[in-house]
C-alpha cells in the first residue's frame, strides 16, 4: 500500500505501534517525521507559489499538515487496517481515531527516512500530497475568523464577538460551546473541543449565513 | 562570517533584507529556512537522545530554535552589520531587535539551501548549533511552570493559581501583569508581553524563592 520496501521492517513495525501498545511505540518516529513532512511541504509549496507570500505559504502548509488531513491519507493507505494498539484503544475503536492515524502517518514517514533517506521520503510525500497539491491555491486557505472578519471590514461593520457560552466534560475531554455575534443579529452558537475550533466554526457558520442572505 | 560562498549572491542579499526595504524581501526565505532548521534540528536530536521521549525532543527543540537563541547565532555571525532595513526600522535600532536578527538568520538558511542543498546547508547548521547541541539535555528543557508544578507536586502541595493582575498598553503592544500564588505563602507578579511569558516568568521567580529557602 505504501508504494515501498523496508529494508529495516521493524521500522515499519514501529511506526504502526500506538503507544498504548508494550514496546517501542511510534512516537519517536512520528516526531522525526512531522519535521520532516513540514519541511518538504514548506519547499513544495516555495517552489510552486513563488509570488505567495509568507503568511499565505503558512497558511498553506497548516491546511496541507493538519491532522484531518494526514488521518484522510492514512486512510487512503489503509494504515487502520494495520495499527497496533493496547487493548483500551482497541475496544474505545482508537484505529479510527482522526489523532492516532495522522500521527501513523507521520512515523511511518519518520521510518521511510530512517530506512531509504530524504530523497525516498520526499518522493512519497510528494505523491501521496500531489493532488492537494495541485488544489490548493493561497486565497482559500484563510480560516473562518479571518475571513467573516474581513467579509465585515469589507462593509465598514463592527467586529464580531466571541463568548464561550459553557464548557462540559472533564479536562482531557471537554466541550466548548461558543456565541458569535455580530451587530443587529442573533447569534450563532457552535461547540468544539478547543475554544479556537468552537469558534471557528460559530463564524463559518455566521458567514454561511450571512452569505446566504445575499 | 557564513564560512559559505554563495554562487547566487542575490540570495544572499535577498536574506538580508528585511520586509521594511523596497524589493525582494528577506520573507519567504525565511519560511523556507525555519522548516529546514526544524528538521535538521529534530534529526540530530533523534539521533544524540536514542532514549528521549517525544515530548523531550519537542522541548530541547523549541529550546534550541527559539528567537533567543536564534538572534544570539545571528549575532556571533555579525548579521546585524550587513542587515538591509527600511529607513523606520533604521531608526528604531532595528538591526539589534531579536526578532529581525533571527528572520535574518533563518532566511540565511533557506537560501543556502536553495543555493546549494540540503547536505551543505546541514552541515553549517550542525556547526553553528554544535556547542548547543552537545550542551543539551533533556531534563533541563522543562519549562518554569512544568518546573513549578511538578515541584510541588512532588511535595504533596497543592498546585500553583495564575491570575492576571492586569493588562496596559494597546493590541500590539500589550504588558501583562500576572501573579503567582501557592498555598500559605506571599504571591509573586511578573510580567511580560503575552499571558503565557508572564506566568513563565512569575513561576520561575516562585521556584527561585522557593528553592532559596531550602
Amino acid at each position: 500500500m505504501l508504494g515501498y520496501d523496508f529494508s529495516q521492517p521493524e521500522l515499519l513495525q514501529q511506526a504502526l505501534t500506538h503507544r498504548s501498545c508494550k514496546g517501542r511505540h511510534n512516537e519517536r518516529l512520528e516526531f522525526l517525521g512531522d519535521a520532516i513532512l513540514s519541511m518538504v511541504i514548506a519547499e513544495a509549496l516555495y517552489q510552486h507559489f513563488p509570488n505567495a507570500k509568507e503568511g499565505e505559504l503558512t497558511r498553506m502548509r497548516a491546511s496541507l499538515v493538519k491532522g484531518v488531513t494526514l488521518a484522510e491519507i492514512a486512510t487512503e493507505l489503509s494504515i487502520a487496517d494495520y495499527l497496533r494498539l493496547g487493548p483500551g484503544e482497541m475496544k474505545s475503536g482508537g484505529h479510527r481515531r482522526e489523532s492516532i492515524l495522522a500521527d501513523a502517518f507521520e512515523a511511518i514517514l519518520g521510518a521511510i527516512y530512517l530506512d531509504a533517506g530524504l530523497d525516498v521520503c520526499k518522493e512519497r510525500i510528494l505523491y501521496w500530497f500531489s493532488s492537494r497539491l495541485q488544489q490548493i491555491t493561497p486565497q482559500q486557505q484563510k480560516d473562518s475568523k479571518t475571513r467573516l472578519q474581513e467579509y465585515l471590514q469589507g462593509r465598514r461593520l463592527a467586529l464580531p464577538v466571541y463568548q464561550v457560552e459553557h464548557t462540559e466534560g472533564e479536562a482531557h475531554n471537554q466541550q466548548f460551546t461558543v456565541s458569535c455575534s455580530i451587530e443587529g443579529r442573533a447569534a450563532v452558537v457552535a461547540s468544539g473541543s478547543s475554544r479556537r475550533k468552537a469558534e471557528q466554526d460559530a463564524a463559518y457558520k455566521m458567514l454561511e449565513r450571512i452569505q446566504d442572505e445575499h
